[in-house]
């Protein structure tokens, strides 16, 4: 059962200001809901499930409901929901730090959330922990990155900040950024640490941004597409960092 | 001016089925609009468009419609419609023909139609100008497709087949699958020409299809995630099969 109440609390969430204000997310779908119960990383508001959705912790059985499809079908974010929602706090803002030796992405104007999820399950494929967000990327509790992300937004770190303030100060590693002018990127050597800097989808990296970039790289191109996407040019230059130092010599 | 006849029409067409009676699909957006018009790939239906997108080709003016702002995002399928939407006929089927000397890609199953056209695109970029689809794949006329492909859709052949049959054919060349249980994708010696097989998003490659692959390689994972988004597996390996054979020796 679920009241008119909270069907009208849960569809507000879908909505990007309330989830701000009231700093509550909402995460669906049995692999991810799984996932988000035995991390432990947020702390869970409510649970609402269909009988199919079993759960066992004694402490989630209080903010847990059962509901039916329809009522399932009338909160969901998904076309095609899949047996649980659950509304997650969003955690308090927590401090960053920076190890010079270790990889880092930073996101510049990501706008699609598809993309943005993407990026953060790329990136924890590649052991790559951390994500560096300029405050125009789209939020990652959106529900769309929360789907793209496959449950890593759970276990990768993301940070939103002023980009452009952040490379200003010195980060004692390489700051690599693709461009139309930089180097071919099969031909360039990269370092084992450094941060990679992704540009928005429209007009790739911004200007202010720009001139903080040490190492210009170019996905080398072999037919007339104008670009590639921002999340599979991201996975392109990881992969080929990570070969470089632990591909075949 | 747009007749609620037109409108009708159009709506119509934003579902898949009257797509494919229809043999007609939507192209939306100045820019690949403009790409469409210059390429001469497809027969145009008609054009939609507000003031701000000028059509000169004299041929085109007699099937354009000027409509207004309002009109447009009646008949969109965006959230944020761009100016000008064309109706454009389905070519006739063509045979297809292969070069054992070419590099392919085969989707088996690919249901998202954002994967679908970021792989079209992907394609491109990397020079490979021909994708064969399983018949369960999404159709690439989806509106989703066409946008994600960013007008890539124009210059890859995209052949719809029965893919276990085509396999089942002798292609003279690789054939490269990604698997868990694969060759480490950095330590792998990669031909110049093949063909590789993506499988769906939610299982991979299928069972009968798998036993046609004769190169299995895995992308070597850092972290914990479970698995690669389809359309980030294709361009990663795509990526390091080109590099294998012009990148620095």
């Amino acid at each position: 059962m679920i009241s008119k109440a909270q069907i009208k609390h849960i569809l507000s969430l879908h909505n990007k200001k309330n989830r701000l204000e009231e700093k509550l997310f909402i995460v669906e779908g049995t692999k991810i809901v799984t996932e988000l119960i035995a991390s432990n990383t947020y702390k869970i508001h409510s649970i609402y499930h269909t009988n199919s959705f079993d759960i066992t912790q004694k402490d989630l059985k209080k903010i847990a409901f059962e509901i039916n499809e329809k009522e399932l079908e009338q909160i969901s974010t998904l076309s095609n929901p899949n047996q649980v929602l659950a509304l997650v706090h969003l955690n308090e803002k927590e401090i960053y730090t920076i190890d010079a030796n270790q990889c880092y992405i930073a996101l510049d104007e990501i706008k699609d959330p598809g993309n943005m999820g993407t990026i953060i399950r790329t990136a924890e494929w590649f052991g790559i922990n951390t994500i560096f967000c300029s405050s125009t990327c789209v939020e990652y509790t959106n529900p769309k990155v929360i789907m793209a992300s496959m449950g890593s937004f759970l276990r990768v770190k993301i940070y939103y900040i002023n980009l452009e303030k952040f490379l200003s100060e010195d980060l004692n590693m390489p700051i690599i950024g693709a461009s139309l002018q930089g180097e071919n990127l099969y031909e360039s050597t990269m370092s084992k640490n450094g941060l990679l800097v992704i540009g928005s989808e429209s007009h790739g990296i911004s200007k202010n941004i720009e001139k903080y970039i040490t190492k210009s790289i170019k996905i080398p191109e072999f037919g007339n597409a104008e670009s590639l996407n921002a999340s599979i040019a991201n996975a392109i230059i990881i992969s080929e960092w990570k070969r470089q130092h632990y591909g075949r010599k």
